[in-house]
């Protein structure tokens, strides 16, 4: 939460990386998606990364936990992933630095469409690596009900603005 | 740490799902794998959820920071995932509860292979729902050489074995 309005972008899939440290304020908002997740999306993920019947099978998933198919966590984080590549085209690429938090508050369902909204919440420069800083992300990613499927707190590395010479 | 030595177990891939939250102790270490990754397994996950260079072009990837290419973060945790999947044959499946840290010490290369090793950090019943508790356990995913490429603090939450009925 900040006073101030947040400096809402929204990143072209394509947009070349060119985010330094300077470029990031705490406030800051980045949106990306939708990107819609189906059934065999789901069930392929599952296959080879988190084969139980609630990942894998419709039928079986009725009579779980769940009550029918959903995304593995880590499919969903994977596919959030790409939504913060897409929304944060940092100079070098977007590098993690590790993650404090990461919850699923509700299951992702086949059909669902996702979007990703991202604030920063700490910028700061590194105190051994002068060409380097640190930037922490709040996302949460949304299912289209406006409902949250993933909430996580990342931390960046992020490289400092090159100087000019003269 | 416990002072008693760990009660060491070697899950079966195709065990069958067993465990339930009475079965847990604190200091319990379960372990899997290891399996193999290659540079092939590294860029297919990348282009469908870490399109960058350093994860889907070995060439590109020299001139980046990792100087080599190397698996996304989300690889890395997906693959975990799948160990974490053989380790511990819960009852009802592996549900997890959320992540409280999750850290890549250093990165997973074309050729590594990797196993896991699950320390049970807490065993709590759930204090609203009778039926299911939560397990947090600590994990390390290695490489061949023993250096750990990711360390996570996960919750599951585990079903309470039924009472027998006379």
């Amino acid at each position: 939460m900040t006073d101030a309005a947040p400096h809402r972008v929204r990143s072209e899939v394509k947009a070349p990386s060119h985010l330094y440290l300077e470029d990031f304020a705490v406030g800051q908002v980045y949106e990306a998606g939708p990107i819609p997740v189906s059934a065999d999306a789901i069930k392929a993920y599952a296959h080879q990364f988190d084969p139980q019947p609630f990942h894998t099978d419709a039928e079986l998933a009725r009579s779980t936990f769940f009550q029918g198919l959903v995304a593995s966590g880590w499919h969903t984080a994977s596919l959030t992933m790409s939504l913060v590549v897409q929304a944060l085209p940092i100079a070098g690429g977007v590098i993690g630095g590790g993650v404090d938090e990461l919850r699923w508050p509700k299951p992702l369902r086949p059909g669902d469409e996702l979007r990703l909204e991202g604030e920063i919440a700490e910028v700061r420069p590194s105190r051994t690596k002068p060409n380097q800083g640190l930037v922490r992300v709040r996302t949460t990613t949304l299912n289209q009900d406006g409902q949250a499927v993933q909430t996580m707190i990342a931390n960046l590395v992020v490289p400092r603005r090159p100087m000019e010479r003269a």
